[in-house]
C-alpha cells in the first residue's frame, strides 16, 4: 500500500470515553476513493505515530471536505492538534485476532498469543466489540492456570514498571471489594509503615463503586504522583497513598476493565491477573489479599474464595511474588461514613482515636496490618495485632499518615456536602442485613465518587435494633436534583434496610 | 422514577451505523443532575417511542444548552425531528443481560431466555458490546440444537411474516456463499417459476462481499419491493426476485450480522437461526440448501458441511418446514463477472444462451433448480434436469425472466465502467487455484458494491493453461483511485492466481 491520503485535523469537541472514533464527511474524496463507510475501521497516522479508529460518516456543515474530526481520546492518543496532517488509510489487519477467535473456539492459548492480544489492546487496535468478545470467551472461568499466569505477565510486561532496592521486600495490600464504607487502606498503611514496612501504595479510583481509596485520599492530600514523587514519598516514610493511573502500571488492565465494567463480568482469571499485574509492576513482593465473603458482596460463597485463594497463590508462585490471602466478612458495610469525604472522616476518627471513631473500621484496619507485620516478623499472628494496636494506640500511625500526607503535598480540610436529609426507621426491630450494592448505588446517586462530599452517613448496621423513626442514614448531597433521585431511589428499594421486628 | 427532564432534539448529521448514539453538553443540566458521563447508557423517549442510547459527551459549540444531539439512526428509530422534546432518564435495566451471563457460564438457555435476548436486541436495548458478548459465546459451536431452533423461532416472532394460500408450496433456495460471482438465484427462479413453482425470492446486499442478488437485480429491476407488490409480483408470474430488506423479515438478525461479520464471526448456529428465520417469515415452505465447500470458501471442509446439513434438516424439522442440503464444489469462483453489473451481464447471457454465456454458471443453476423441481415433483433428479434444461434452452426461463422484471417495474439497461485495466498473466502454466476471498475483495476495492459497474470480469479460472502475457482479468472501476488503490493490492497478493508451469 503506497497510497496514502492527508487530512487535516479538527478538534470535534465529542467525548467517546476511551473508544477511538473519527468524523469525516460521507463526501469526501477519500470516502469515496477507498470506500469508507459508517463504522470502518481506519488508520490514522502523524508522525510515526499510529492510532486505529472507527469512522462516524458526517453530513452537513460540521467539516468542510479535507478536513477529518477525531474525538478526545483519538486526539489524545494520536498526539495531533487542530491543523495537524494525519494519513488516512485501510486499518491494517489485527492478526491476534485469530488467536480470539481460537479462544472462542475453546482452544487453550499459548503464552505468545495471550502477549499478542494484551499488546494489541493495550496499541488500541482492538475496539471495544473485540475485547467484548475475548473477554467474554475467558469470562466462565474459561481460562486455565497457565493463561492466568501469561495473561498477568503479558499486562505486567505491557506497561511501566517500579523497581525498588535490591533484597528490599515490599509490601502491598488489596481488598477484592464489594463493602461500601471499607477503606482500611489508609490506617492499614499508616501502621505498617510506622512498624517498619515499605508499602507504595497505588490504589484506583471507583469504577462501579461510590469511592475508590484514591478518591478518599484526595479529599485529605494530593494523590496525582509520579514515579519519581512516589519514589521521594516512600523514602522518606516508608509508604505512600497515590493514584495509580497516574504512573500508568498495567495500562491494558484498564483497558480491559473498562469493557468488563460494561458488562458486568468478573472472571476469575481477569480478576486475579488484573490485581497481580498491577502489584508485580508496582514492584511489590508480598502482597496481602483479602476476599470479604457476603451474599451482596463481590464473592458470595466460602467455596468461590476458597478457589480464588488457591488460583491467587498458583499464579503469584509463578510470577517469583509473595501472597497471603485473608477471608473475611463481607456480609455488611464497614464504618459509617460512604462516599470519598465521609471515608475520608472515618480514617481521621480511627488514627485519631476519638470516640465516634467506627469500631469494625479500626478492628477490620487492625486485622489486615497484623496479617502484613505477621508476613514480615513471622513472630505469629497475635504477636504482630499487639504491635499494630500499640502503633495505632500510641498514636504513632497518627503521625505517620501525617508524614505520608505532608511529604505527598500537604494536609487538605474536608469539607461539608451541601444538602443533607435523614431517613428514618419505619418499622421497630433489629437490622437483619443491608444490600451492600443497593447501599453503594444509592450513595452514587447522591453524586459520589463525582462530588466529593456526597455519599451517605450509616447510623445504623446490620446487628443494630432501633425504635420507629430512628435515624438509619443521612444522605449527603451537592444539589436538589441528586437527592431528589436518589430518595426516589430508595423509596422505591425498600429491601435495602431489612428489620425484623 | 417519577423524575424526568426534557431536552430539544438537534440533527447533529452523524451516522454511527446501527449504533444508537446521543450527544449532550457536558454542563448540560441532565447529565450534571444525573451524573451522566461519557458512554453512559440513557432511555431517550418521546411519544411512547423509547430508545436506549450511548451518551458521548460534547463541549464547545455544537449544542446549546437544552438541546440534545441525535444519530442518523437514533433520530430514525426514535421517529423524532430538529425541534421535538425528549425526555431523557437513566436506561432501565435489560433483564435479559442475565441469560448472556449464564451462557457466559455455559448454561443451556432456555427458551423463554432466548426469546428475550432477541427481543431486547430487536428493541435496540443492547449496545454493541452486548451484541458482540452474546454472539461470541454462542459461536464456537456452543448452541446445542434446542438453543438453534428458539433462536430461530425468536428470530422469526419478532419481525414480519409473509404468508400464503394455504396448502400452497412455497419454494426458496439459499446458499451458503462465498464464491464470487456465483449469481444462480435469478436463473433459478426463472427456470422453476416457469415449471410452476411458486418462488417468492427475496434476497439481501452484499455485506462483506462484491455483490448480493439483491445488487445484483438492481442492476436489471427495482428490488424495494413492498409486501403488497411481493403478493402482486407472485400471484402474476409464480416468483420474484426482491431486496429481503425492503419488507423487514427477521429483522433482528440484521442487528446480529452486523456484529458478527465485524467479529468474523461464524457461528454456525447463529448461521441456521439466520437463514431459516428469514425463510420462515417469508412463508416458504420447501427450501433448498446450497453449501460451497472449498478451502477459501465459506465452509471449508466436507466434514463441516455434512454437519450443518444434519444440523439444518433438524432444526427444519423442528420449525414445521421441508428442507434438502446440497453440498457442492466451492474451490473456485463461478461465471466471468464479479461486482453487481458484471454478474447480470452473466445472468443475461445464460439466459440468453449466447456463445459466451459461462458454462460453469449454466450449469450450477440448471443442478439448484432441478433440485428444486425435483422437491416438487418427486419423479427423480435426471427428470428434473431435463426439465429444467429444456426450460432454460427453449427461451422459457428468458421469457420468465422477462415477466418478473416487468411486474417488478421494468427492465433496465446494463451501463459499463468507466475505468478498465486488463492484468495478464506472468508466467505461463496451469491456474492451479484462484482465492476467493483475495478475489472478493480486489473487486470490493475497485468499488464494488457501492459502485454496480465496479468489479472484475476474469479472462480464466481454475484448471485453464495459460500462456505468458495471456490476460487474467479486467478490473472495472469508476474512478482512478480506487482502480490504483485495487491494483495495488493485487500487486501485494500475487497468491490470487496460483499457476503452475
Amino acid at each position: 500500500m503506497t497510497k496514502v491520503e492527508t487530512l487535516s485535523v479538527v478538534n470535534i469537541g465529542i467525548d467517546t470515553h476511551q473508544e477511538l472514533v473519527v468524523y469525516m464527511r460521507e463526501d469526501c474524496h477519500i470516502c469515496v476513493a477507498e470506500g469508507f463507510t459508517a463504522s470502518s475501521r481506519l488508520a490514522i497516522k502523524h508522525n510515526h505515530k499510529e492510532i486505529i479508529a472507527t469512522l462516524n460518516v458526517v453530513s452537513g456543515d460540521m467539516l468542510d471536505r479535507g478536513q477529518i474530526g477525531l474525538s478526545k481520546v483519538a486526539l489524545l492518543r494520536l498526539n495531533v492538534q487542530a491543523g495537524d496532517q494525519v494519513l488516512v488509510k485501510h486499518s491494517p489487519i489485527v492478526h491476534s485476532l485469530s488467536a480470539v477467535r481460537k479462544k472462542i473456539f475453546a482452544e487453550e492459548l499459548t503464552d505468545d498469543e495471550i502477549h499478542a492480544i494484551v499488546y494489541d489492546i493495550n496499541s488500541h487496535r482492538y475496539r471495544d466489540i473485540e475485547i467484548a468478545s475475548f473477554l467474554s470467551v475467558c469470562a466462565g472461568n474459561r481460562l486455565n492456570l497457565d493463561e492466568i499466569i501469561s495473561l498477568t505477565k503479558a499486562m505486567v510486561d505491557c506497561g511501566r514498571s517500579l523497581s525498588w532496592t535490591n533484597q528490599q521486600k515490599v509490601y502491598d495490600k488489596h481488598c477484592i471489594g464489594g463493602l461500601p464504607g471499607n477503606r482500611t487502606t489508609p490506617i492499614v498503611v499508616s501502621i505498617v509503615s510506622a512498624a517498619g514496612l515499605i508499602i507504595p501504595k497505588t490504589s484506583s479510583r471507583a469504577i462501579t463503586s461510590p469511592a475508590g481509596t484514591a478518591d478518599t485520599m484526595e479529599c485529605l492530600t494530593h494523590v496525582n504522583l509520579e514515579i519519581g514523587d512516589i519514589k521521594r514519598v516512600v523514602a522518606e516514610t516508608g509508604g505512600c497513598l497515590a493514584w495509580g493511573g497516574a504512573v500508568n502500571l498495567s495500562p491494558a488492565d484498564d483497558l480491559l476493565i473498562r469493557i468488563e465494567k460494561a458488562l458486568n463480568l468478573d472472571g476469575e482469571g481477569q480478576l486475579i491477573a488484573s490485581v497481580l499485574s498491577k502489584k508485580i509492576a508496582a514492584g511489590s513482593t508480598d502482597i496481602l489479599i483479602d476476599i470479604p465473603v457476603g451474599a451482596t458482596a463481590k464473592v458470595r460463597s466460602q467455596a468461590q474464595a476458597q478457589h480464588l485463594l488457591e488460583l491467587f497463590s498458583q499464579v503469584a508462585k509463578a510470577c517469583n511474588i509473595n501472597v497471603k490471602c485473608v477471608i473475611t466478612d463481607g456480609s455488611k458495610p464497614i464504618g459509617q461514613g460512604i462516599g470519598p469525604m465521609e471515608e475520608a472522616r472515618d480514617i481521621l476518627a480511627v488514627l485519631n482515636r476519638t470516640a465516634e471513631a467506627p469500631q469494625d473500621l479500626r478492628e477490620r484496619a487492625l486485622f489486615l496490618a497484623a496479617n502484613l507485620i505477621d508476613m514480615a516478623d513471622n513472630a505469629g499472628f497475635e504477636q504482630a495485632l499487639t504491635k499494630a494496636t500499640q502503633l495505632l494506640d500510641n498514636g504513632q500511625a497518627l503521625a505517620q499518615f501525617k508524614r505520608i500526607l505532608t511529604a505527598q503535598g500537604g494536609i487538605k480540610t474536608l469539607t461539608q456536602a451541601k444538602f443533607s436529609h435523614t431517613e428514618r426507621a419505619k418499622t421497630a426491630g433489629k437490622i437483619i442485613s443491608i444490600d451492600n450494592r443497593k447501599l453503594a448505588r444509592l450513595a452514587r446517586l447522591a453524586g459520589a465518587p463525582e462530588n466529593p462530599e456526597a455519599g451517605l452517613r450509616l447510623c445504623a448496621n446490620v446487628g443494630d435494633t432501633v425504635s420507629v423513626a430512628q435515624p438509619l442514614f443521612t444522605l449527603l448531597s451537592q444539589s436538589n436534583g441528586e437527592r431528589d433521585y436518589a430518595l426516589n431511589y430508595y423509596h422505591h428499594n425498600t429491601d435495602i434496610f431489612i428489620i425484623e421486628e
